[in-house]
């Protein structure tokens, strides 16, 4: 049943949650404190093999000193920089199967595929935040007054170092750079684009972490947002700190992110997407000055989407 | 919660629903059928571009006179003969994208999808059969007197056509040669290695099509074997035909077929499997006689499995 | 809860779904096949015994060499001429018990109960079609270059053609005959009485086929629709032939040949109708330019309506 | 899902709600009650016109002064006496339309279907009765320390006294009587049968009120049984009481009552039922002594079954 | 998902279902039958056993003769008058445990807690009305000719009666008295401040029986409402007595009565409140003119809300 | 629907999920611990008031430094030492309202409510673990190589450390101290007792944390357990650990504790309790060797269970 907005409305809507009025300073003062971070890291040859690619495990410090491990597949046997991807994954999971990697690998491209500290991978997360560890991430340091303990503002800040060792690969042209994920990883792709303005292409598959007060408000039972629910039912029920807590998720929210993204962009959207509803997308989407093109599935929702990995593939070969 | 069998019951299981006493004469009637069909085939260039891979379209002519399209992928630039594998897709879909097969072309190995007739993609079903046309496949043709024109039977006869098609690629070395798939698809690979010996390998991920009986009895909301329970209720509501019915379906149940494997054989079972139950799935594993390996996901139902494309990756890879 | 307009807004709802320009020449073609066709039939006297009917099993050859089944049921020991009725029954069953029709017969009323080709019953479907056969027959021809090619065309044609053998009966006074069906049922009601003036009463209980557009928006999960949604999800998830198939299956739209009626028509609607939404009910019923009354069922769905068998056999008792 | 016993279990078992010691004398008690009763009733003519049969509203007054409320619908134009049968209908609603009454009135049948008291057609409920008045009329009067005020002890009264105003119409052949019901009607055509010696035939469609610490142990949520549970809750949530409770239940318990029955039966059972659980019907099934046949529908559950209304009209028209 | 107005629309909502004319003098006519009730009562020791709190059991005679339950619980040892409390359970239960009662009692203020006649407690109904007595008491009586048989009518003097019987208390200062209670016990706590000017506080929880027509054009699946779906579908399926029927129910309805309330009302509503639609209760929020407070629970529903005893019983201490 | 063992399997069921050889020293060790930790603690008055009743949050420092928050409610004007308990919560939430600690206080019983760290309320979590951080905190820890990491090993030694506070108090009798929760409140209740020998009573309800592997094996949608089931699908889906997991967790089952407890037992089980199955309750409940008491609500599951909260004041007020 239709559930969210009608597709004209869709197209116009520009968001709900606020923006923090110091949210640019926010960021700058991140990406000040990640310019301190090495770009060092360790390579472990992984168990998977290919005649095309070389594979490893490739470990970095993130921001805070989190152990962050990625999914480096590289092509075998080419002379000279070609392009690369990073790579990001669905909330709660992991980098995934190798297999992918190795078909771009196969293909000349470098893929670094990032997993999210503390999620379902190898990356282990070592934030310390006050307030409550119940029920995922997206609430983690909302209860912290330091805004900058968030650990959604820690991921982001991974997903631009991951970039960084990507582009600083001598194999890797790093004018020739692009960012992919589904769901989370569609976020933290836009995430990247916005806070490394050298990535050159962006695709975001239906991304997650948008909006936060309209998704709160569409009130849906299984959307992957349900950990704000639990947030205010627990800690606020009667909404006296509504505003200041919207203010604060606004900090790591996408939709202001995404005007600053300068890359091209490669936009998904599944009309029937229960889990991040298309109004929270669009809020996002339509505040993209960059280039950019929509790609509508009017029947299907949060799952797999047929003919996608093909039109993405083709975009990305020729980076 | 818990819906089928423990394990070591599923261990020990060998199906419920019965084998017509003619099956080996009516599947040798079929194949006798199948050596008069042409191994001809059409090409058309695929609008998808690897530099790894030559992609076309295949369409050759099943039993019966449909017309059946495959998606050929084959490496780029290698010389002699290597391995191949067909692949078989899920029920009322299609062979889906070029990605994967592009990935195993860029690996020395050819690649032969088909897309079952009348289903998702772009083969025709011709199929003149008595009786109802609504609500599937499997039932298509049960009440036709003749079992020669049950639906199934021809699809299964078209993956031994795709497969002698394959293994007479002059690329393609025929001792080499897998078969490959999951639900409809995993069903599909177990009757391909079963009528066509020559197969060396398969992977069969859920499959459908067994022990029709079994999942009756289960009587499963969702499972995808629901046109079964329709035909009863409009055709034998009381259940006067009971036998007759499971008998002509025996035809095309594939734990019939799977002792005639000669292939070594990888069969995948997610335990908390409702549309395919892993006690119907048992019942085939547990007839092959063939070298085999059961690999078990238990958490899992009829979904996504990680690290599974890699391990099959693995394994096709050393054909 | 509240899935579709508010009544107001229903009352004066006229369709999304488009028509195609040629729709009244695409009829016009199909009435003149329709017209070649001979109202021979065969009978075969039925098992089921009553002292008040004579009942039989009639078979007749459809367009495109169909062989339709109907129930008939003739008043018994009646002389001169009398009315007569043509029953349709819904998706995917068939024309049902006797016991009603001999109710008909007992009070003097012929009638002719048909088995839609190809669904539930004892007709058969022998439409060659290009394009997937499974899950479901709305869908059926919708690839077929040729628009005379739709399932739904043939079978519109077959209740015309039934209409016809019914008032060649000898015992019925052609001026006096009605159709009558729910769901399906009600939509072949109304295709029957648009194709063929001469019927005199239409009864359409929460009618099927309208307004496919406006179903598709609905997005309703376990709407009798629902292979439309699926014909998407494999053929065109972008919608980039939305508009085309759309026009297609509005050759085969009841609300674009309601405004043809020329019979008196009691239309019936029951206002939780998940399957048959009532607004695509309203798109059809406020076309019609005849006589017409509308009766709602408040708290009902596509169910059982209380009292309704009564209020249509009175009315039919005085055709 | 299977949520009750196989087959092989059902057609032995016996039940598992207890019998209380002094049953037969609880209802020989009510049987001389009912003695007492006028069988006079009233007559009002109905809306409803047919030329085969009169219609007419008849109202009796059951024991403990409530108005009972029948439909009667007499053949017309016949001479002699014919065969009569009483109706019973499902829970919380009524003695529905009049076309299935008319039709077997047309055939030469006399028809008188009972409202139940209280429940949703016409006749009014007037028992006082110690206790809870929500959520059903099961467990109406359960806290009563009067066994003799338990609500279905009247309605099982009610519907003899039917039987006996049926029996003494001109028209009617006592000894040509038969009782027929679906769901709570079947169990009161049990009912009725049981303690009415002379009726010749029943028909009980998966009948209610059987068992009911079985239907209590599967636990059913949907099962009209449900009011069962609500009282627990409320008034006995730990089960001090549960064996009273049961014991007072076991009063109007059809399992009990079905031994008793003389009457040739047709027992009709859908294997999926979730509201009235196939082994709380085998319970009674299995000991009825007189002349029975059992009739299977599979794959349904408690719903309109195909081919039943023919089968149950050719068994009466033979009464 | 949204399935009420939005939070700016409730605020100004006033509510559908319509006000009798006659309604002042419904009630006025109530209130004089009520003024002959003896306010006597008979005291039974309880068994739960308190040092800082005498519990019993109080009996009195409900209008018609009902014998109604009360738990009441008396601060133990304390000297002069003091506050009161009567208090309403939730539809279909009781009275609850005495944990709660006596918490307030050891804090100095005396609490009665009414038992609904003939719900899941110890008072008993004795309502003799035309019509059905199956699924529930809000329709009870809509079909009596006599709109003051109604089961509400009846319970709302109770509440009264109630009041009366603790202002009278001698330890019960009458001007220090509140009500308070959820769902079904916040309706009557409005009906009884609304009908007792003496009441000083209304404590209601998302109070049911309020605003009739709207809750049913919501159509929501689990309402505590839904009995009036099955009244319409039984007796009235077309609505043709629609406004009869609502302007019955309007004798009951809350917001017609809250409009009388001249005590202090704190009015607490759960945003998702599925049971007791968030605009049912806003129409009768709306509606009062004495000096109130709105609490509102944005991410909860008809369930247990945080806080909410503390808050509740701070302010009652304060009586 | 019967979802778990039958009553009398249940009365003998004693678990499936290991218990690790080394679970003594475990304990010992981290009791040892424990006894290092200082039983110092801060005051802070409340802002809830209560003439019978003093109310303070009270932060102590648990093992590993987390910050860790009780409700303490004390009695006022009383002299001399008396009882005291200890209170916990369900899962994620937290110590909820002051109103039921203050009617305990009222009688004389001094009550301390630990929030759990990192839960719901005010208690700050400081675990660093390796492994994942999402989900929950069952799995908090099992990859840890170190199992003293466990999240719920410090939360059962901060149960003691609260209990041993408790009993600190110049006001409290430290031999007559209980403990009480429910769900997750009723493991910790049962923890606590198991390794603080002084605890005189325990009153747990339907307790959580108990025989992991039944719960696995039982495959439950709903049940709290299932970040267990999402530990395994990302991080071993094919058990090739499972051993090994289930042996980390038998660390932290109360089942193993059970039978270290020397405090006299009332165990409350829901048999319809879908959240913490039946049987992996009995697992725990019958390895308790001290004196018992079981109560068993028969309809009911995980929910507020009615004259509970009446029977364990009773029990606490003669401590």
């Amino acid at each position: 049943m239709q559930f969210d907005m009608p597709l004209s409305e869709l197209k116009a809507y520009t968001g709900k949650s606020p923006k923090p009025e110091d949210f640019e300073a926010y960021w700058e003062r991140g990406l000040k404190e990640l310019d301190q971070q090495s770009l060092a890291y360790e390579l472990e040859p992984a168990a998977f093999q290919s005649d095309q690619a070389d594979c490893y495990h490739l470990y970095f410090t993130g921001v805070g000193g989190a152990k962050v491990h990625c999914k480096l597949a590289k092509p075998k046997g080419r002379s000279g920089t070609g392009p690369g991807i990073v790579m990001f994954h669905g909330y709660t999971v992991n980098s995934g199967d190798w297999f992918d990697k190795v078909n771009y690998a196969a293909h000349g491209v470098t893929v670094l595929a990032m997993d999210c500290r503390g999620q379902g991978g190898r990356s282990e997360d070592n934030l310390h935040v006050k307030g409550t560890t119940v029920r995922g991430h997206i609430i983690r340091g909302v209860d912290d007054p330091d805004p900058d303990r968030l650990y959604y503002r820690h991921v982001f800040l991974d997903t631009v170092q991951a970039a960084r060792i990507l582009m600083a690969m001598e194999e890797v042209d790093p004018g020739r750079v692009g960012v992919y994920g589904a769901s989370q990883g569609g976020a933290l792709a836009v995430a990247c684009a916005a806070l490394e303005p050298r990535i050159k292409e962006v695709v975001a598959v239906y991304p997650f972490l948008s909006d936060y007060k309209r998704v709160w408000e569409l009130d849906i039972d299984n959307s992957a947002y349900k950990e704000i629910s639990y947030y205010f039912k627990m800690f606020d029920p009667n909404h006296e700190r509504e505003d200041e807590i919207f203010q604060k998720l606004g900090y790591i929210d996408i939709q202001h992110l995404a005007e600053r993204i300068e890359a091209s962009v490669l936009w998904v959207t599944a009309l029937n997407d229960m889990a991040c509803p298309p109004s929270t997308q669009f809020a996002a989407y339509n505040k993209i000055k960059a280039k950019k093109e929509l790609l509508l599935y009017h029947e299907y929702g949060h799952e797999h989407l047929p003919q996608l990995s093909d039109r993405v593939f083709q975009r990305f070969l020729t980076l």
